[in-house]
């Protein structure tokens, strides 16, 4: 792990930065944050500019392997989607202007902590980038790939030197494959996205109630009996495994036991601690099925599953869940009562931890090492354990003074549609974890951001993850003191039109899934609607379905599914509804505003006659009016303020009671608009 | 090849259909077309609407193959991307009220003029799709698929009897993938969108001068000199070609003959009739590297070399091009003249069809029937040789009356930005080959679109060939009197949408081009400027790198190659500004031209000074400003118009004169809504 950049070089790169005395280069100017994403540790602008142009050549010197080769066709590829430039591939074709130096080669199989860092050096006549190792190349890589730009010159990249390395070795995604199947084409945009912001852990959640996604050819009734034939095959598996080591990425399978195994015992029923039968679950939630820990076969079972899931998966770590066991299955069966009564195992807590601790050794004894959810944590827990913590700081922090290592994954939950900055400012040491000793703190090995798919499928999971788990990516690359959120909001929307590169264009996704609800309609209206609305963090899709649960078999196909969980423009307004209160807008501001608020208001007249005539859209009906009367309310209030024009007491009250009944949902959707149109009518005097 | 519907049953779906009197249903209301492209040879429309949901459910019946299970399931699949539906794919899981019945099966190769007919029966309850084979149901299941819409209550398809087959048995698209290479997932993008509008040949132009793009193991300098590295290994062939027949869809490999041959002779330059060297050619255009037809060690490498690729490519058929010969080669070598003079050729034609003459035995001898363009067609060649005719109706018939098959691809060559309206009016049995007899006229088997790849790459082909191929494949596959450019229009626009489930998303690709061009600004503005401008018609891009010959390495990401071939707001536009300019507007269409012409007008201000700062767009500069003068005086006529103000003369010619200067290209793009402008000022009064 690199050291952590003093505050003061940081600082170079953060708007907005808080120090007292704001920093100023060598040539005494201020200057713009570089849009990278996760800002590096140290970074030092210079003088002028690196040329992109066809003639555009880059070496390899040093250590090579044919991961290296591939990187370097990709790098170039990504360049060329970038620019548009046809770049030759073959090495001697241009004289080489920037030169890559690997000093030896990585482990075979990624390890944690390896050395990722890398020394990057741009002049406007060459690029200079050198690592220990291929991890650090691959991340340079990308460093430079965020640094490509158009000018009225052409493409070029700004001269800079930078020495990066992360500031946690475990900086990961998880992706839920079981609730709804994500097939490996999405995954691999994921990855793309993953290796773009330098994180370098896929944790793949294969198993679930839901579905049983991998291939097992020693227990073939999991997939067959358990995936309603949608899971990847060992070959793809593999194929999946090679393209993140290609990316400096490693995999870590979970299989979640012993609940959450209702797809398990579609096939294998005589693992389950209840009656049965069991066929795969259709609906979401925390279900009873739970295997029975004490029967010897269970472990006979278990044994050689992991055993051909450690040889599939070549990475160390092994997670094997542990979540969410509600206990009623064991509750039911008298014998496995009669077991815990016999053991001494006080409850079905004591039970989970005798059943962790029997597979804990079968991990062990596959040569891997174990990783589970909070849950796994008991009095004895071996202290090579690994706790992912949904639970929070606290768990966390808890598990690291037990001597154990722990990774955060709370509230990095990318479904639940928090705000970025929410996301942003959590950190790994923060809360409970920030009184840990420093030995103790050494034991938090990073975080995960975490994708569960009870309410995304593959159309939707990646405009939910993207742009907003580089976000992510920054907090646990980059040093503590990085934490100013205007510039992380300003460099996010930067970093996203680069990831369009990688496939990852969640405008397109969203526009096509606007087109269908509108049918063959112009759908310029109802993406207006979109864009200033949001779902309320948490889960609350359900409410959709009249507050059911929900299945997997609900289309999720509305605008709840559809929209950003976070509005940019909604956001972006209320920056202007603040300064505009605050009586320190600029003319632009005050014009941006009128402009926003007159589109809103007259939005409705465009949309309302082709809301009814979907069924995906008729449900909009109250929203889609809700935003026509906050923005004129909000206009009339611009209006008020522009001319310090005072209202009656009871005329407020009634337009501030109408903005607030428009803050209730509708659809499953918030009005982000009506928070700041709120702001303005406080704003204007009474009488 | 299914029996023309009668003009009566084709009518039921054109709309403005010319018919004296206007169709009617049974129930005696006049129905707006089915947005159905191609249009059936046969349509009936029924009462009600069969309803889609999760408990959609289709069986397969009679004749079972592989093939089919995967249509099945590529069926659901698409229909699940179009819904958002998520379909159970077990056949069991619902009651099916689909029922698909195969009487039995197709060639195990698919042949040229196998049964393509199907029979569609929807009504409220049930549908039914039978067919002689599989073809048949490949072609109804598309149907089916441009039937699903979103209503009120859901999604459905209507109630709907169709017989169906097509017009022509050859119904092709060639893609050049020397001049630019294309990736393979673009390419099944294609291959996708002509399964979707019933095309069934995908003629794969694999050799040219700027590259020869497949591996031959026998001689593999091929590839490895004549490709730049970029070429499609023997297994990713074959992964096309099963692709593509998945999608009843043949593969004609050509490599072309003896001319546009420079990428063979990198490797393997004593087949050339120069003295070489010889390296992959840059530029483009007609080249002088031709083989030489006289020696006999140049058909001792062609024997086996087609050997090799008849084994390859399993179609019956092998294109071996025979175009564009310049004869330069042949002209300064002694030994070839001398040659020709033994032997009595009189003329290098002569020496090209002695050449053919010989490559055709080769052909036949590995079982194949030889394809070529115009110039293989000579008095004596074999009748079984298909002609392939860029030159024409006139050069096609030539070939009927000669008693040679032949399919025409002039003018449908995508690649030269014609109207879509030209391509579909175009008929493969006009002009001149609408004076050949019956006999004659059943030797033309249809046609191919064309798209050269001189000035596409594989970011911007597909925008280029979509939507507009559809129109091409109407004009193949229904009867002949289907003509109704409207109703083309506004299918092309519902089957344009349609479209982007099978990834072909033509603005997803635009967008990311125009954002490229921005840097990290918004390209709102710039999208106003791209929707109204198209390219001239003809080989133009290079008129942009100063009129140079343009080369493999320019690279192709301004505006020009970003464009729509056509504009669809401009043809739009035109339409109203005729019915204005008739005095016949409706008070919609005036607020529609105002809306526009307001909106044109003060693009340029937003635009302006964001232009200068891309080097990909300040040549935009004279473009976005003659557009704001343009709508200014097209604002201005408006006015006029609608008072029935009168002008001065000299003010209108002052007009006009800027209007006129308006329409020449800036930046090889035209302003297209300077026509209709100037049908609006030409249309006010004189004083």
């Amino acid at each position: 792990m690199a050291k952590s950049g003093s505050a003061r070089t940081v600082c170079i790169l953060l708007l907005g930065c808080s120090m007292t005395v704001p920093f100023r280069s060598l040539r005494g100017q201020t200057q713009a944050p570089l849009p990278i994403m996760p800002l590096p540790a140290h970074t030092v602008q210079g003088q002028g500019e690196f040329r992109i142009d066809g003639t555009f050549g880059i070496t390899f010197e040093g250590h090579m392997e044919p991961r290296l080769k591939r990187a370097r066709m990709r790098f170039l590829d990504t360049l060329s989607r970038e620019t548009g430039l046809p770049l030759v591939l073959e090495e001697q074709a241009n004289p080489a202007h920037f030169i890559v130096q690997t000093a030896g080669a990585s482990d075979a199989i990624q390890q944690l902590g390896e050395d990722e860092s890398y020394h990057l050096e741009i002049t406007p006549t060459q690029v200079r980038l050198t690592a220990p190792n291929p991890l650090g190349v691959l991340h340079g890589l990308q460093t430079f790939l965020q640094l490509v730009r158009i000018t009225p010159q052409g493409f070029s990249v700004p001269a800079v030197t930078i020495d990066d390395g992360p500031r946690f070795p475990w900086r990961g995604m998880m992706i839920d494959v079981s609730r709804h199947f994500i097939p490996i084409p999405v995954l691999e945009r994921d990855l793309d996205g993953m290796e773009a912001v330098k994180l370098n852990v896929f944790h793949w959640h294969l198993s679930d109630d839901q579905g049983f996604r991998v291939e097992s050819k020693k227990f073939p009734l999991l997939q067959e009996k358990g995936s309603d034939g949608l899971y990847y095959t060992q070959d793809q598996i593999r194929e999946v495994i090679e393209y993140a080591r290609d990316r400096g990425i490693r995999v870590v399978p979970e299989f979640d036991m012993p609940c959450h195994t209702t797809s398990w015992f579609a096939g294998y029923p005589q693992l389950a601690s209840g009656p049965g039968p069991y066929k795969v679950a259709r609906h979401m939630g925390v279900l009873n099925a739970a295997m029975d820990p004490t029967k010897d076969s269970t472990y006979k079972f278990i044994d050689p599953f992991i055993g051909e899931m450690a040889a599939l998966f070549p990475d160390t770590y092994f997670h094997i869940g542990g979540d969410e066991c509600n206990g009623k299955e064991w509750d039911a069966n008298p014998q496995i009562q009669s077991f815990m009564h016999k053991h001494g195992l006080a409850d079905n807590a004591a039970l989970q931890a005798y059943f962790t601790a029997r597979v804990q050794k079968l991990v062990a004894k596959h040569h891997k090492v174990m990783e589970g959810w909070d849950e796994v944590l008991q009095p004895g827990t071996p202290n090579d354990v690994v706790i992912q913590s949904w639970r929070g700081l606290a768990s966390l922090a808890q598990a690291a003074r037990q001597g154990n290592r722990g990774i955060l994954s709370t509230p990095y939950y990318l479904n639940l549609d928090y705000p970025t900055s929410k996301y942003y400012l959590a950190d790994p040491l923060g809360g409970e974890a920030a009184t840990l000793n420093t030995e103790q703190q050494a034991r938090i090995l990073g975080g995960e951001a975490a994708m569960w798919s009870e309410y995304v499928t593959q159309e939707t999971i990646n405009s939910q993850i993207w742009p907003y788990l580089a976000a992510v990516a920054e907090r646990f690359w980059s040093p503590q003191p990085v934490r100013d959120v205007n510039s992380m909001y300003q460099r996010l929307a930067i970093e996203s039109l680069k990831l369009e590169y990688y496939g990852l264009n969640s405008t397109a996704d969203i526009n096509e899934m606007l087109q269908r609800m509108s049918g063959n309609a112009n759908p310029t209206a109802l993406k207006v609607l979109a864009d200033v609305v949001q779902p309320p963090s948490g889960y609350t899709r359900y409410n959709l379905e009249g507050g059911k649960s929900i299945t997997t078999l609900v289309p999720l196909n509305r605008l709840v599914d559809a929209a950003h969980p976070e509005s940019e423009t909604a956001r972006k307004f209320h920056d202007i509804a603040e300064q505009i209160a605050a009586g320190k807008a600029t003319a632009e501001q005050w014009q941006q505003a009128r402009k926003w608020l007159t589109a809103w208001r007259d939005n409705d007249a465009q949309l309302q006659p082709m809301l009814s005539k979907s069924a995906l859209t008729q449900e909009l009906v109250p929203l889609s009016h809700g935003l026509n009367q906050v923005a004129a309310i909000g206009l009339q209030a611009l209006d008020n303020l522009k001319n310090n024009r005072t209202v009656a007491l009871e005329a407020r009250q009634q337009d501030l009671s109408v903005v607030k009944s428009a803050e209730q949902p509708q659809a499953v959707l918030r009005d982000m608009i009506a928070p700041s149109v709120e702001l303005l009518v406080q704003a204007t005097k009474i009488e």
